[in-house]
């Protein structure tokens, strides 16, 4: 059974100012929902079409696929859907690296980036204030389980840069190659918008500016943001 | 000027059927179109909207915005839409390395491996039948001008692999780390389906099974195709 006004609650989560309000997140699909619950998240609800099996928590409620429609933020919603509570950031550790979005706008992007610092094990991914926000249900759709694994902070980037005392990486085309370059224990790597690409501000904040060396034509267009991370998250735990 | 019919040829060129019956392709907005022409490739047809300016080619068409709409893939049409002349691919050489695409289905996915190719300096990516069609708008929207600079073909990939006689690399769970695997000077690069992998067949054919090292918890999930294939070019190069 599902309430009008659960419908509603849920409905207005697809919005990050409600997310925020009730401190809750929505995700799809039950390979996922499971996902969260194997690490700890604590559900709030999980709303399950008839027809699919879920059991083993109370959270759990039967409800019809025109009701779970209502909610779905996919077009073709697929049997499960799970409202988690947020967890807070944890404290940040300066003892490993630490990856730092400046203004990285595209959800897809986002969470492509969330599931490399998953599988490079850096815990700590610290995000400006006006970077996508990762509840957005498209971020957590490419994160897959990745979101529980890894301690995401929105904070004033320059503020946090400042404090953290650790040499500060930003990939820029003028940059020393990352093939000679020595790669630090621990720092911070400081990846820029979609279009424009580390902000002004933060520039000034880099200490060591680093490239990835281009061989094709000098026409090529510049790497995608999560695909540079990629590269550079690779050569720093090489 | 447009008249009904070429709306209706440009409508159907979304479709891959139609694009291999009459040989054309469109791309959207000012800064691709004129890269293309920058790189050599032919013009059917460059429709500009009223207001937009794009002098010096025969082939410019004068439109109005509504017709412009008609013939857009785009919510916000972006004022020019280019239709051009499909290019063969070329043989290919076995000096270099060449990527070999088995199945992949996202359009993103498959417009952000040409950008890296292009990047990369790799001039060859051959695409099994069930890969995503090249010229589908939204490959070429996440191409940009890449799509001009590398040599596509698509054809049996098995055929293909067996001919080439180079040495096969795939990338496996229990493949050796590409951190000490010695990569030669050239050599096909095999890169799976999104859900599914390598395929059995293809499989057979790999020489070299490697694998990139994960730091995270074992229980993160794997790369997406796209950023593997930005790893493995970057240590193909390195």
């Amino acid at each position: 059974m599902v309430t009008k006004n659960q419908i509603k609650l849920v409905v207005s989560l697809k919005q990050k100012k409600y997310r925020s309000q009730h401190g809750l997140f929505v995700v799809e699909g039950e390979k996922l929902v499971k996902e969260l619950l194997r690490e700890g998240l604590r559900p709030f609800k999980i709303f399950v079409a008839i027809g699919h099996d879920f059991k083993g928590y109370a959270e759990v409620d039967q409800i019809s696929t025109t009701d779970l429609k209502q909610m779905s933020s996919l077009k073709q919603p697929n049997g499960v859907l799970g409202v988690f509570h947020m967890t807070r950031a944890r404290q940040f550790e300066t003892s490993d690296w630490i990856v730092a979005l400046d203004a990285v706008r595209d959800p897809g992007n986002l969470g492509t980036i969330i599931r490399l610092c998953d599988w490079f094990g850096i815990k700590q991914l610290v995000c400006s204030e006006d970077t996508v926000d990762c509840f957005n249900p498209k971020v957590l759709q490419a994160t897959m389980g990745s979101i529980a694994r890894v301690n995401i902070l929105y904070t004033d980037l320059t503020d946090f840069i400042k404090k953290a005392g650790l040499p500060v990486f930003g990939a820029f085309m003028d940059g020393s190659s990352i093939y000679t370059q020595k790669m630090p224990e621990r720092g911070v790597l400081v990846m820029g918008n979609e279009a424009n690409g580390i902000s002004k501000e933060m520039t000034d904040l880099v200490t060591e500016r680093i490239s990835i060396p281009q061989f094709g034509a000098s026409t090529a267009e510049s790497l995608n943001v999560a695909t540079a991370t990629a590269i550079l998250l690779n050569e720093i735990r090489r």
